[in-house]
C-alpha cells in the first residue's frame, strides 16, 4: 500500500513533504524510488507521462491535482480506477477574482478609455452601471456558482447555462443546447467556466459571439474565457474582435499553450491575455483535501467528486 | 417664489422638463427668462458663473447638483443660504463600480500582464488572492461606505480613514491626522474618496505614497483617486510611478481638467486615466431628490444634507 506522486511541471518535492506530514505512516512514493508498482493504491497526478500508470495493478483511485480533467481523460492508458477531481475553495476564489476583475473592467469600458488615453483624448463617456448589464456564466459547477456568488453583490443581472437544469437564487438558469441561443441573446458579458468535453469543445465560436446581446454594453458584447483553450476558436475570436462582433475579450487559456509568438491575439488591443494564471491548485489545500480523502477511503468511505467519464467531468 | 436652474456644461432643458413634471405649479425659471431675481427661493447649480447669485435676495437654499461642493464653496459671491448637497444612491453605485473595477484590476496585476502581452511573453505569475490584500479607503461618507460594502464580499481586508471616528462592520477604522501613517502602513491599494478641503488638498503626495505597504501586492502599492484632482500632486505621481514607489495608479480626476495634452500622465503605462467619468449625478434621481426636498422644505421640514462650511463638506 502506498501513494505515488506523479507531478510534472510542479515542485513535487514540496508536495511530498507536505503529504508526509499529513499521512503519517502511510508510504509516499516518488518515481525515482525503488518500489513494486503493484503496491500503489493511489496515484496523484498532474500532466502524467504516457507510462504513468504502467504496472499499477492494485490501483484504487487516480487523484487529479487539476480541477479540469479533460487532459487526464484523454490519457491513452488511463486505468479503470475512479478518477477524483480536486475541488478547491481557494482555486474557486482565485478564479472568481479573475472573473470579477475582467467583468468589472469591461463594464467600465476599459478598452475604450485606454484607446482614448493613447490618443490623449478627453472624451467623457459615462459607463452604464453594473445593474444595467447582464453577465451570462457558462458552467454552473462549483467554480461557476462561486463566480456568480461574487458577481451578485456587485449588482449585475445574472444568468447561467449548463448541461442540466440548476436552481441558483438570483440567477436565471438555462439548461441544454436547445436553450443556448436564448441564454446568449440576453447576455452582454459572456463568461466561460465550462468543463471541456466533446459537447463544449469550440463553443466559443463566431456564431456564438454573433448571438450575444448588442446595444446595452457600449461598443458591443464581451467574452471572458477562464476554462480551457479547447473551448475557443481563436481564428473566430480574431475575426469577431476585428469586425466589432465583440467589443473585447479576456483570455486566460489558449488552443496551444504557451500561446505561440506568432498568434495575432497578442497584438489585439481589445484582447486581454493572461498566461493561464486565473487560478492554480493550491498545495496547502490540495494536501489537506487528498489526505482526508485517502484516510476516509481507507476507512471504508466512498470517494467524493469522482469523474463521470461519459459526461467528461 | 420660484426655482432657478443654473446648470453649466449640462443639458439644462432636460432638467427643466423633468422638474416641471415633479413640481407641478411651482414655477421653474431659467436664466434666459424674464423674472424678478428676488422671487427666487431655490437655485439649483452646477458650475455657477461669477454672477450666478446676483439679486437673489429671497434665497432660501442653494441646491448643488454635485456631490462634492469644494468648487461651489469657493464661489466668490456664494450667499449665506444653506447649501444642500446631492446624495445619490445611483452616483454611489457608479462610483463603487469604478472602485471595484480598478481595485480588482490591480489585484490581478493588470499592468504586469499588459506589459508581458506587449512583449509577447508568457510568464506565469499567480496573483495573490483578494483576501491576502488590504484595501484602504480614505473618506468614509456615503460614497466611501458604499464602496467598502461592495469590496467586502470580494474578500479584501478593509481599512478606512476619515476625519472623525466611524464604526463600520468588517472595516478597521482610523480617524484623524495622527492615525494617517498607521492607516497607510497596512494598505496595499489606497482608494481616495475624500471631500476636498483645506485639510485634504494635496494628500496624495510622494510622502504618502512612500508610507504604503510594500511586499504584499506584487510590484508595489497602488493608488486610485476618484474624488478630486486637488487631492493629488501630479508631479509626485509621475515620480512615484516612475521610480517604483507606486506600482500603478488609476486616476479619474486631475489638477486641471480636461487633463492637458502635455501632461506626462497620459504616457505612463502604469497609470490608468479616465476623464472624470467615475460617476455622474443622475437626472432622474436628482430631480426626484431635489423636488422632494423643495416640497418638504416648503411644508416646514428642515433641509437635509446641508453643507458645514467650516468643515468644507
Amino acid at each position: 500500500m502506498a501513494l505515488l506522486l506523479h507531478l510534472n511541471e510542479r515542485d513535487e518535492t514540496q508536495w511530498a513533504e507536505a503529504f508526509a506530514v499529513e499521512l503519517g505512516d502511510y508510504p509516499i512514493l516518488r518515481r525515482g524510488d525503488a518500489f513494486d508498482p503493484a503496491e500503489v493504491e493511489y496515484i496523484f497526478v498532474w500532466k502524467p507521462t504516457p507510462d504513468a500508470f504502467e504496472g499499477l495493478s492494485g490501483l484504487k483511485a487516480v487523484l487529479s491535482l487539476g480541477a479540469g480533467v479533460d487532459g487526464l481523460l484523454r490519457h491513452p492508458t488511463l486505468p479503470d480506477a475512479p478518477v477524483v477531481r480536486f475541488v478547491d475553495e481557494e482555486l474557486s476564489e482565485c478564479m472568481s477574482d479573475y472573473v470579477v476583475a475582467h467583468v468589472a473592467m469591461h463594464q467600465r469600458l476599459h478598452t475604450r478609455f485606454m484607446a482614448d488615453q493613447k490618443a490623449r483624448a478627453w472624451n467623457q463617456l459615462y459607463p452604464a452601471s453594473a445593474r444595467t448589464l447582464t453577465v451570462g456564466v457558462m458552467g454552473l459547477g462549483v467554480i461557476g456558482q462561486h463566480a456568480l456568488g461574487r458577481l451578485a453583490p456587485l449588482g449585475y443581472t445574472l444568468r447561467g447555462w449548463a448541461r442540466s437544469q440548476k436552481s441558483i437564487p438570483g440567477v436565471t438558469c438555462f439548461a441544454g443546447p436547445e436553450t443556448f441561443d436564448d441564454f446568449l441573446s440576453g447576455a452582454d458579458i459572456l463568461v466561460n467556466l465550462l468543463p471541456l468535453t466533446g459537447e463544449t469543445e469550440g463553443i466559443l465560436n463566431y456564431e456564438t459571439f454573433g448571438k450575444l446581446r448588442r446595444g446595452v454594453l457600449e461598443g458591443g458584447p464581451v467574452v471572458i474565457n477562464a476554462a480551457r483553450g479547447g473551448h475557443q476558436r481563436e481564428a473566430d475570436l480574431v475575426k469577431a474582435l476585428g469586425d466589432g462582433t465583440l467589443a473585447a475579450a479576456s483570455l486566460d487559456v489558449f488552443e496551444i499553450e504557451p500561446l505561440p509568438q506568432e498568434s495575432p491575439l497578442w497584438g489585439l488591443e481589445n484582447c486581454y491575455i493572461t498566461p493561464h494564471i486565473a487560478a492554480i491548485s493550491n498545495e496547502r489545500t490540495g494536501v489537506a483535501y487528498f489526505s482526508r480523502i485517502i484516510a476516509e477511503h481507507r476507512a471504508g468511505k466512498p470517494l467524493p467528486h469522482v469523474v463521470d467519464r461519459d459526461r467528461g467531468y
